[in-house]
């Protein structure tokens, strides 16, 4: 069984020292976020991700969910019921909910924090309450008044749980082909009809009512993208007055069987003139649907990060305990039959590139999570601007790679066990199995790929790009005298430099040829992630200066940092060269003749 | 539910167009391995995989094996016991067997070609007759003449089949650690007792014996590898007139729960003072298991390359067939709501990459098979000689890099399916899951690095790479004014010279350093794949020249070519430069700062 710490120690390097919350969050209003109470929230997510979370990550994995076929209800696994009644009676469902619904009010990167926990936890179990979050800021900012009335503080205290139903059979990246329709009943609500599939937490025993967020089209709906209108729809039936009346047309038709993620209730859910109410404009619902999909994008990459740490310290454990070989320049442990794998240079490089990855995401992560605060919460306009801007740039990014990278956190994860990787009972192997879902959902990888290098940078000159570079100058420029720095930040600003020549020669190629985008996305995701881990290595070591870590702590952020600029950094020169390759080799093939 | 048609068209191109083995197998003396003989018996392995194993595949990982723990039998899912049969009734088992012991003499290159088909039917189903061919070459080369005549023919008929029995809880990379005891009896048999694990088809079914080779220990044993002896253990006992008598004292203990295989038992097995009769001469067990480790590696190789094709196939008619949105320069299919996702470029990455690396490996891998028939089937001394030196150097590269490709390419598979992917029903997931073991059994990649830059490279000089160098330099000689290949020789030939130049520089460090070999080991086993897959990208446009294949199949072979050249050789710019870094960002960290 693998076990888990949540990593409170370096969360709170990262939060307090490198990225140095508490005067943003002072500056945008969070008055009561400070230094103080932050860690004492992070220290009981901790305790109930360790204790609470963790221990049930294996139960789940073992006992799935189960359906029963005639009452279309939804059992959870053991423990996971209990789980959520001390997840709600800690406030956790709230913690970045607004006051005025029920919630704490509390900065969405302190909430970043804490999901990183209890993702870490026990992944399959975090997607329950996930998904309130989406639904809450959908209704927030797009359901009429009654809507929030009602729906709003149960979603936030939790005592009800939120769904977004939006893929079909025929329809998952291309939401213009979906066919669930949306009749108009005689007292302004619709009728609701369709399948939807992939739902998490579709349905399940941990809460009195699921609220769905459908999309659907309406009669008269255009055809496309544009005629799709977004309902809510909940389970028992929700009067304009907040009564709960009777179970509504919908159910849940079957429990998909997945790779991993097992104790997660993933949904065929089938709709027969269920009762929806519309949330906004008619065929508009893709908008709304967009503000729940952007956060949960980004916490998608939390998660990503999350079963990143856990294969890491999983690797790290047996990596000094297993005993096998001797050490390249001889015994190190001579009175033990051999030496700990840890000895090992392979090894090593696996550890330190988990360490490197995850450590380094974290930031990436966190710094996305300010920017999505201060699109919100800054106190001038042109400061909220920027800081969208620079989200939207950052979240293909971190979704994207945070999940890449846990397919390789959790790969090594397992190599490092050699074959005992492979059993069950280790735990490892469930990692990459349950982490597998993250390149998928809310958008795949090569979706990530394409929105980074289209609609967030060839569509806005570059915009993102730019706040980010500027920044990353900037930090060259203040810390030109650093003798800590003086071995990164040459390497940085070229790299940095590269990254901006290499933009602006594939966004002219795709002037004369819209493939162009397509072709470069994957090499031009990841080489943005890598430069992107370059700046935070490099801001890591310059934040140890004035940190209160360890003296052992503060060593090993300058020696990962000189690990990723020796052996991770590199991989930008294949990216590069993929980058600058051009379409031609992809799409000179007739599609015939792939198997000929 | 994955399906798979084995590839005969490609491998008939490998075999006759590329390697053409006709000739290089008269040489040797297997003459009745002629081109009609060869094509009918990769005919009827294709139909045998695709109506038989193929239908199977899914079954087992549903199934799985169940061990009664009290009779301690285990039964294997239901029809695998009759495509068995099937198999010993078409002669399979002994296709590549001595024909004095009732086999039919082929080549390893044509028995490698079949199993590719018959482990991309079944991957999990495969592993039952796969380890009786090593016990045959271990009896074969180092057991007593009675134990020949006894134990040879029904393992090579397939009544009975083989176990290696390596791995101990304790023991696995480092077999010196192994604690398995054997004590002489009166008889001249030994009493063999000890715990093994993950003992690939220990038992089963299948056969009305099980042969397993045991390594253990003799009491006198000097400590370490040294001291390790190997015994045939059958699970009914065997006299030396070979009457088969009581069931001997071993049984499994345990099926291990596993990621993937399901089909596959892989037991714990109990050795309680089983009779075992020794196998070569005491203390030199190690050796003889080599003979059956390097044999086997090169097959988990052969198996790596069977699941990259069976993901491919999978991901190319899901690519062709799904409609999700519109090609990049506008509608390719505007009678249909949607495009082919095969018109996105960077799906066409994914699947062009599969294809480079699951063709070119299979050239990788027949051209060792060769190697390892010319080693042991030359005429010529140091004909046999020198084909062992490069067979040697090419089993790390044949059996890392073809199973790393193959979690890359069942990564692709699921990839290109989306969120279908992660859902059993499509089979995808089995895949990658299956896949998964490739990497770690029989030496794990970081042992297959190892062995590839140290015992095969810095040991020998790098005798087998200066084989290989030469053979390409040759190539790039004879095709100097081949216009076909004016795009490629240049590239190939920096990149031949870069990889002796890197080898020397890694090897001159290593002198003072014995921890730059592991420290640079990956990177040098992908860098070293990605060049010979050059080659034979090279050489696969030069065999088109007289290839009687369509003009459509050598069209796609020159364009996956341009397309491995462009975007999966510049890989070797990262993995040279993790190559020159040197094992210092590695080395420094204490291991107790890893976790500071």
């Amino acid at each position: 069984m693998s076990t888990y710490t949540a990593p409170l120690n370096d969360i709170r390097f990262a939060l307090h020292d490198v990225i140095k919350v508490e005067p943003l969050f002072a500056k945008m209003g969070f008055d009561d976020a400070n230094a103080e109470l932050i860690d004492a929230v992070l220290e009981e997510a901790a305790r109930f991700s360790n204790t609470v979370l963790s221990p049930l990550n294996a139960v789940g994995d073992q006992h799935g969910c189960k359906l029963d076929k005639t009452s279309h209800e939804v059992t959870t696994a053991p423990g996971f019921k209990q789980a959520y009644q001390q997840f709600v009676e800690g406030g956790w469902t709230g913690l970045t909910s607004a006051v005025e619904y029920g919630g704490q009010g509390m900065p969405e990167t302190l909430g970043m924090a804490t999901s990183e926990m209890v993702s870490g936890g026990n992944l399959a179990w975090s997607l329950f309450p996930l998904l309130s979050h989406g639904a809450v800021e959908a209704l927030k900012h797009y359901g009429q008044d009654w809507q929030k009335e009602v729906f709003l503080k149960p979603l936030v205290e939790g005592t009800w749980t939120g769904t977004m139903c939006l893929t079909e059979p025929h329809a998952g990246t291309d939401l213009g082909l979906l066919k669930t329709r949306a009749e108009p009943n005689a007292d302004g609500s619709y009728a609701i009809t369709g399948t939807k599939i992939f739902i998490t937490a579709g349905e399940h025993d941990l809460v009195d009512n699921i609220v769905h967020l459908v999309l659907a089209k309406l009669p008269d709906a255009p055809a496309g993208p544009k005629g799709i209108s977004l309902f809510v729809t909940p389970k028992f039936k929700v009067g304009q007055d907040g009564v709960v009346g009777e179970r509504n047309a919908l159910h849940c038709g079957a429990l998909e069987h997945k790779m991993g993620i097992h104790g997660s209730s993933t949904c065929v859910m089938n709709f027969d003139g269920a009762q929806g109410w519309l949330v906004g404009e008619p065929h508009k619902g893709l908008q709304a649907m967009f503000v729940m999909m952007n956060s949960a994008r980004l916490g998608v990459g939390i998660q990503g990060l999350s079963q990143s740490e856990r294969a890491t310290q999983g690797a790290l454990r047996y990596a000094r305990e297993r005993l096998q070989s001797r050490a390249p320049k001889g015994a190190i442990n001579p009175d033990k039959p051999a030496d700990p794998i840890i000895a090992q240079p392979d090894v090593r490089r696996m550890l330190l590139t988990n360490k490197a990855l995850t450590e380094g995401g974290r930031l990436l992560a966190i710094h996305a999570y300010t920017q999505l605060d201060a699109a919100q919460h800054a106190k001038d306009p042109a400061e909220r601007e920027q800081a969208n801007t620079l989200v939207s740039f950052l979240t293909p990014i971190t979704k994207a790679c945070l999940t890449e990278w846990s397919i390789e956190a959790t790969y090594n994860g397992i190599q490092a066990f050699g074959g005992h990787g492979f059993i069950a009972e280790h735990g490892m192997e469930q990692l990459a199995r349950d982490a597998r879902i993250l390149t998928l959902y809310e958008g795949t990888t090569g979706i990530q790929a394409l929105d980074l290098i289209g609609r967030k940078t060839a569509m806005t000159q570059g915009a993102g790009l730019k706040l980010f570079l500027a920044e990353v100058e900037q930090f060259i420029k203040d810390n030109a005298g650093n003798p800590l720095l003086a071995e990164f930040l040459p390497v940085l600003g070229a790299k940095a430099n590269e990254w901006g020549k290499l933009t602006i020669d594939v966004v002219t190629r795709a002037a004369s040829n819209p493939e162009e985008l397509g072709a470069a996305s994957n090499d031009y995701l990841f080489y943005s992630g890598y430069v992107v881990l370059a700046y935070w290595w490099a801001r890591s070591v310059a934040a140890t200066a004035n940190s209160s870590q360890t003296d052992a702590f503060k060593q090993a952020k300058l020696e990962t940092a000189r690990f990723y600029y020796a052996r991770i950094l590199p991989r930008t020169l294949s990216h590069a060269a993929g980058i600058a390759a051009g379409a031609d080799s992809l799409m000179a093939m007739d599609q015939a003749r792939f198997d000929a």
